[in-house]
């Protein structure tokens, strides 16, 4: 355990570096904030390289930090340079990225969203949160999606992370693994031509691609799939927020 | 049409403060940004008070503005100021609050969206760009609802306000009306012990409360519903995002 009251230390200043994806991949870990998030790492067995504290915070739950080698007792002003919040809870963990992130599971099953090409990183967590809540297997971030492990994300996420599989990798492989393991990949489009989605039975595999805020799945990516899904729009909405129509789908699509 | 080059100008000012809800109340009237809000706000005949605009951007789309008194050929670094943004695209509109915002439509019917408590601008605007896309009649704001004017859940509706009824006021007295009409009141709640809401049929005429998206729907209203639906979650997530649960509701419920 040690004390920290300096902006300047060099450990605070790889934490607040965290904030960037260059730092991420350096270091192969990403930071968790507030006590829910750092509870929710505890519980699952997440890999914790760091703890980083508040006395305050400290005295509050250091009994289950029993486990953690490195405990860091932070300053409220060092609390806020890491996390980049005026208000930050008193609590941060450096935890690492899963090792097998960008590996394919040996045994390719279930239900999967593969995210391609989503950018807004609320949208990112949102829809890892819900595909986790719908039951689903794992999520894949595709290479052109945003990069999971940013703060926004991890916040939207609220944990979701440590209850199912996340992975990265490209969306094509993926489709050609799931086909070969027999899934079946569904699309999803903005054209009424596609089929609506009401009509596929329920089931326990598959794996559904959402895609791009503006740009929607691209094509190379439908031409690959067994199926392309659409949303039939009652009103006069040009589109729906992709993940809404992610939760619509997941819900309606998973047995 | 007026040249205006001074952010110091008093209508500038002016417009610049429709940011807040206190001129917002005032004036009587919100702040559109960008040519794809116009455009709706032109197709659908809301009442615009004024049109600013860089001179690029009227000589491309000035053939629209002919039924528009008031034009403004304003600078970039007006435009800027107005919007509050470091790239704008040049054109805005400040148009009138709906006269019939707070006031209940004379014939109470079709399907409602009610917004209870809902504080995240994002997650308002998309439950009012859902509700349009589900072919909803209209929304209601609840008093204790952040304000459906802001900036951000302007950006959010994507034009939805000019496709569907939006309405503010009491929850409490919106649900009695609706009983009054003999219209089904659904509240949601996180339990287990509510209404799975798969077990509902779907129908043409109903009303769904959504709630704050820390303490749900407060109990005084969940009181009073018809009835109170819950999403069942499969995996470990401890819930779902507000509009996403809004999502999947109104396209579920929706005949």
């Amino acid at each position: 355990m040690e004390n920290i009251s300096s902006t300047q230390n060099q450990k605070v200043k790889n934490w607040t570096k965290l904030a960037t994806k260059k730092q991420r991949t350096r270091e192969g870990s990403y930071l968790l904030d507030g006590w829910h998030l750092v509870q929710e790492a505890l519980n699952y067995d997440a890999p914790i390289k760091a703890i980083m504290v508040t006395q305050e915070q400290f005295d509050l739950h250091n009994q289950d930090f029993k486990d953690i080698d490195e405990i860091y007792i932070v300053t409220f002003e060092v609390m806020q340079h890491i996390t980049d919040t005026v208000t930050p809870q008193g609590i941060a963990a450096e935890v690492g990225i899963p090792v097998a992130y960008t590996e394919v599971p040996n045994e390719l099953s279930g239900t999967w969203l593969l995210m391609d090409e989503v950018q807004d990183p609320g949208n990112i967590g949102t829809m890892i949160r819900t595909a986790d809540a719908a039951g689903f297997t794992g999520v894949v971030a595709g290479n052109k999606t945003a990069d999971i492990f940013s703060p926004k994300v991890v916040r939207a996420m609220q944990g979701s992370q440590f209850h199912i599989d996340v992975k990265q990798g490209s969306t094509l492989d993926w489709i050609d693994m799931l086909h070969a393991e027999g899934i079946p990949v569904y699309g999803t489009e903005l054209n009424k031509d596609a089929v609506d989605y009401r009509e596929i039975e329920k089931s326990d595999s598959f794996a559904l691609i959402m895609g791009n805020e503006g740009n929607g799945v691209q094509p190379a990516v439908l031409e690959r799939t067994s199926k392309n899904l659409y949303i039939p729009i009652a009103g006069k909405a040009e589109s729906l927020n992709v993940a809404v129509s992610a939760g619509i789908l997941m819900f309606e699509l998973k047995k």
